[in-house]
Order: structure tokens, then C-alpha cells, then sequence
């Protein structure tokens, strides 16, 4: 029994998931098809590896992950296969593959080359299928393609630190389901850079002093109204690793969500700033 | 075997429910995985309730039911497992329980314990899997937690009915799909009180004098156009078995449903007074 | 092990396609269910046969097709299971069928007769998923049905040509997840009426003298800023085989896509003009 997942920006509603899933069961009836998502925004690399890198590794060793973002072939975007800590990958070149192996490399890299075999307008349909049910089939990567060495680097953006060593300046990489808004800043920088130190983090002009671990350490159970701590702003290491900016139980479609409430949007800029011994005399002033 | 169904309010665009997934698939690779819903309102305790109760009993005896809304542990929200009507749930102690089992009660109930050794700021996946995959293995309840004898009840919003039994005040407890608007009234309940005597429900400034068994009940299909009783609006017994105000074919995202047409919104007031012999006079003189 | 496929237009919040997956695992333990969609437009018949169309033949033959869209019983609106290039369906018969088979005539054709022993007013849970289960397990349609010789026809709006076979006058017939605007104008009508002369084709105030084949074709690689061509709008032969208008590498949630930057939507007309040998005046004039 295999196990292939799709991660794709092709929404729910179209024929594209149902026709990818019926071939992958015409070559291989007993195939496990997990969908990972399939709303990702339209041609959005960043949003597809932040999830990726935080899913593939709670499947087994040997799953095949099929990426159906951006795939279309062109002379800039060359469509390869790989196996990395044990997972195989099969997706566009076109740099998600370094935002998902930011900490570990590929060991092997095909270039896909089965396309003049098979002209298509759907390469997920035609050429990721074919490609995914053959590994399955315990087929090796060298018949679908060839070696290669090397495979495109997109830098993820990562946040900065200033010679001091006093300010992480990251930015938000992403929004979730709940309005809640994602930053760069994992919580290994933060303990390298920090080392135990007072600080501030800044998001436009909330800013926070604390880091929570879970989202209710915001509560003060003893209090007779725990209901009174809704909707209360927050900032914790989620369960990613990374600094998260959160209202405490936000419902995004009703009251908003940290995103909307606070005005924080993809891309926005989010500070980390360490103090040496004594906070500054301006933050106390306040 | 294992049949293991997924309710939640995490989305299908973050990567929680593909990295729960994944977790399940490494423990038991021969598992069935079911999405019952990821669309649960933030936190809704409500509509997890209502879904669930709609829907766990058309599966076999010994599925495994993970919830995963509002399921972060604290001293308020223990989490449970527990057997209910030759089910498995495994879910918050949140009241939730007490929802869905209104008319069966849970045979056992266990406080899940292995949470001492087990960080977790992500419990559905670290906890529930660990207990939903033991479950699946054939393990048992008391080696995952210690047997509890009560779980925390919140009573449903349930109707009133007045001393003179003319009257069942009830309300709004779900939007569904088309924008039909279903009310906390049973059959059951409309039946026992009723007795068979006229009635008339009213939402808002809306009446219904006659409750359909099915939508189309309300066509005449001797007419020439049928389609004419397009958006006509209409009470019914849904199939759930309770009072639901519906539109006839409506569209809740081009020229709206129930919900949006009629103004009917979560938890607004719906009545239905029965008439003793005759209807009284000011029903008759408009 | 039998695959079975649902399409509706329940949504994925409510209880509806879990208590429909549910009862087909009580019946059949090991089926495979696979979701082809759930967001039909309430009713719409043209958006269920456009994508099962595109969608069906990808699956083995044999596989079980449920669509569960405008499914509730009526006199004008009977269930019917029948076998299709070697695939069965379970719909009603509104139309819809004719439109899927357009190309394929139906070989058997069985009008379901089990109402009589199941009241029902959700049919897709009680009727549909007992013929489904009662196919998979090798059981005759004769069974459950009487053969009937005829299903309802609905034309699916075909384009019109004219008698001197220069205009082939189509419409819009599905906006896709990136807001691509697809029409009912094939590549084959295409072909057949244009035999290689030069056009142009008309959809709004916007017009295309070109065709492309994938969506990047509209890129020079040449060009030292390829991501220039984001947002340019295109005309193409889709994988479905029709003519789609595009903007390229459109995100219909920011930016917009074809049928919101063009202001195209469904049923709107798109045509595509002939030219014979040189092309008209007024249009080398401009």
C-alpha cells in the first residue's frame, strides 16, 4: 500500500482533485490518497512550503508528495522529483523545495524527462501521476528522469539580526484559520539571540513582553469570569516552533481574528527587541 | 480495519488536519480516515453537537470519533475518552458530551492522563491520535486514563413549552448549507405537545400554518410552471427530525436562503402556538 | 474493493456527507469513497455535468458515480442508476445525464424503485447509498429498479453557428477556482468550422486573435522580467478541450481573475469570428 498526498491551489470545487485522484486509482487501485490542502493561494510557494514543512514529517518514511502549485512547464520552471529525509517529493523547480529543506538537503534530484513522451496541459494529471504510481510501484527515479545536482534556491525570507545582536526583525509568513498571524521568527532564534533576556516584540503598535506556550496560559483560572480573557491579544511559539500573534479564541467570520483586529497582514514587518540587564529608560517612561 | 472520523474547526487550508493525518497513517498504516467536518465555527460547541449527532450513528458500532474544537487542556478542559451507544469519542470535557448523548448516556468515561508525558501545545495531534490509534489497536481505555463516573454538562437550549401547553418557544440553533434555518423544535416534541391540533409558527414577522415532510411539498406540480415555486418560503421536518424554515431551491450565495431572506439568525426566537378547537378570532380576521 | 464517488452541493460543514460516507462503510467496510466535489451551486445542473464530465473517465471502470444535486424525489424529478462507458451513475433524472453523455449514449438505463420500501426525505443517505453499496457488491440494477428505454434531456446550451460557417456564437458555461472563464466552444467545433482561417474572438469589450496551449505560451522567456507577464489576459484551449479566457497567473481572492477583471460571467456570450483569406478591413484598419 502506498501513500500519496496532494497539496495543490486547485480549490475543491473543479474536476482537477476528482480527475488527479481517478488516475492515481486507475494506475494503482490500492492507493492511499491523503489530500494535505488544496486552497492554497493560487501560485503561492511560500504558503505551500510553511505547510509542507510542517506536515510531511508526521507521515511515514516512503510517503509521496505530490505538489500541484505553479507546475506548469516552461524552460524556467522544469518539473523534478527527489527524495528528502526519506519523503519523495514530486513538484515544480521553482525554489519551494528550498523553503521546505531549509535544514535538510535532497539526497537524490531527477529532472523529470518523460514530457516528450506525453504533450499535456495538465502536468499534475499527466506527467505527477505517472511519475508518483511509478515510484509506488517501487519503479527507480532514474527512468522517469535524470540526475541533477542542483535545484532552484529561493531564499525564504528570514529574518535579520543587527551586529548588537539586540533586534530580530522578521515578518509575518503567514495568516491562519483562525485569523491568527504567523512570523518567521522560530523560537531557536529567538533562545540563540535572546539568551534569557527581557524583551519586546513589536507588530505595528501592539506590542507584547511575553511569550506563552499554549494560548490559555493567558488565563487566570482563579478568576470568577474566564470568559472575560476572550479575545484578549497574545503572542506565543506555536505548535510550528514560530512566534505567533493571536487573539485568544478569535472567530475570523464573526468578531475578526489578530489579522484583522490588528491590522497585521502577509508580508508585514514584526520586531524582536532584547534589552541588556536594565529595559531602556524610554519603555519604562510609558 | 479502523474507522477513525475527524471533526474539527481547523479549516482545510492550514497544515492541522494533514499533519493529524499523517500522524494517524505512521501508527496505523490500514487505518480509514473519515472528514466528518473542518468547518466548525471557531470554539462553536453547538454546532459540533449538532453535526455530530446527525451524523455518528450511520457509522459501524466501534468507530473512533477524534474532536478537535476547543480542545487546548487546562484545569477547565479536561480531556476525555469514553464509549457512547457502542461509540468511541475522544474529545475536551467540555460540555459537548452532554449534547450529543441527550438521549443515550456514555457507558464509560475516562480522564485521559498520559498527558504528563506528553508536551503538547497541539493536542489533537499528539494526544488524541495516541489514544484514537491505542483504541484502534484493541487496547483499553484504562491504560490511556483513569475511569471518571461524570463529565461536564451543558444543557442544550432546549424549548419551552408554557403551562398551558399552547404554547413551544424554541429557537435558532443551526444555518446549513442552502442557508436553512433549523430550530431547537423536534417532531417529537411538536407532536406531544400539538396533539394534532392546529398551529401557528411564527419567525419574526414570518407564519407557517402547515409543516412539510419534503421540500417539494410545497409544489404543485398540475401547474403549468412548476419553477414558479422557486424561493417560496416553507416549514418543514428535516430529515435530523426537527422544524427547519427553509427557502424552496435557494441560493445563499446569489439571491440568498432562509437565513439571509428572512432574517433569521443563530439563536433568534422561533414559536409555535397550537389552537384549542377553532382558531381564535384574530388569527381568522386577517 | 469498490470505489465510489460523490458529488453534491452539500458543502463540506454539515452533517450531510458524513452521515453519506458513514452508512456506505456500514454497508461496505472496504469501500473507497472519494470526494470529486461538495460546492456545486445549489442545483445547478450545468456545473454538476461540466465537471463529471471532465472528471468521470479518469476513474477505472466499473467505479460507482452518486451525484447527489436537485436529488429529491418528485414525479417530475425520478432516480435513476444506469451504465455509462462502462461506469455506473445514481442521479436524478433532471437533465443531467444527457449533458454527461453527450458523446456516449447510456447503455442500460434502470428507473429506481425501492421508495416504496424506504420513506425518505434524504435521499442520497437512503436510497442512493443502498443502490451504490447494492451495485458493489455485484447485485443486478434489475434489482432495484425497472429498465426504462429513456432518461430526461436537457440541451446543454450548445453554441450556434451561422449558415456561411463564419461565427461560431458560444457562452461562458463555468468560472473556475482561479476565475477562469470557460466557454461551451470546443476545440473541435473549433477546428471543424475554422479550418485554419484567421478569427477573432469577441467576449465583452475585449478581444483575442490567438489560441494558446498552456498558459505560459503568453511568455517570452527572452524577456529579462518574465513576471511582467502576471495579469495579461489570454485565450486558450483548455484541459478540458474547450476555449477558456484567462488572465495569467490570476489570484481571483487579491488581484481578481478573468471573470471579475473582464467582468465576464456564467451565461455570457462569447463568440469567435472567421475571417476568409485576408482578414475584413475595419479590422486591419484599427
Amino acid at each position: 500500500m502506498s501513500l500519496i498526498t496532494l497539496t495543490t491551489d486547485f480549490g475543491t470545487k473543479d474536476h482537477f482533485v476528482g480527475a488527479v485522484k481517478g488516475a492515481i486509482y486507475s494506475e494503482l487501485p490500492d492507493a492511499k490518497i491523503v489530500d494535505i490542502t488544496h486552497h492554497i493561494s493560487p501560485f503561492s510557494i511560500t504558503e505551500t512550503a510553511y505547510i509542507l514543512k510542517n506536515t510531511y514529517k508526521s507521515f511515514p518514511k516512503g510517503t509521496i508528495h505530490i505538489i500541484g502549485v505553479d507546475s506548469e512547464l516552461s524552460i524556467e520552471n522544469k518539473h523534478i522529483a527527489l527524495i528528502l529525509d526519506e519523503h519523495y517529493f514530486i513538484c515544480p523547480d521553482n525554489g519551494l523545495i528550498s523553503m521546505i529543506a531549509s535544514e535538510v538537503n535532497p539526497t537524490r534530484i531527477f529532472e523529470i524527462n518523460i514530457h516528450d513522451r506525453i504533450e499535456s496541459s495538465f502536468p499534475v494529471l499527466d506527467i505527477f501521476v505517472k511519475v508518483a504510481t511509478h515510484i509506488a510501484r517501487g519503479g527507480s527515479l532514474s527512468v522517469i528522469g535524470k540526475e541533477i545536482q542542483s535545484y532552484k534556491k529561493t531564499i525564504e525570507i528570514q529574518p535579520k539580526v543587527n551586529q548588537a545582536q539586540t533586534i530580530i526583525s522578521g515578518g509575518v509568513i503567514y495568516i491562519d484559520n483562525y485569523g491568527n498571524v504567523i512570523t518567521n521568527i522560530s523560537k531557536k532564534i529567538f533562545n540563540e539571540i535572546g539568551k534569557g533576556r527581557d524583551f519586546k516584540i513589536t507588530a505595528r503598535r501592539y506590542t507584547f513582553d511575553k511569550i506563552l506556550n499554549k494560548y490559555n496560559e493567558i488565563v487566570n483560572f482563579d478568576s470568577n469570569d474566564i470568559r472575560q480573557f476572550d479575545g484578549n491579544k497574545l503572542a506565543l511559539f506555536n505548535s510550528a516552533g514560530f512566534i505567533e500573534i493571536a487573539i485568544y479564541r478569535s472567530n475570523l467570520k464573526t468578531v475578526g481574528g489578530a489579522s484583522s483586529l490588528l491590522g497585521l497582514d502577509y508580508r508585514d514587518t514584526v520586531t524582536v527587541e532584547f534589552f541588556n540587564e536594565l529595559k531602556p529608560e524610554f519603555t519604562t517612561l510609558n
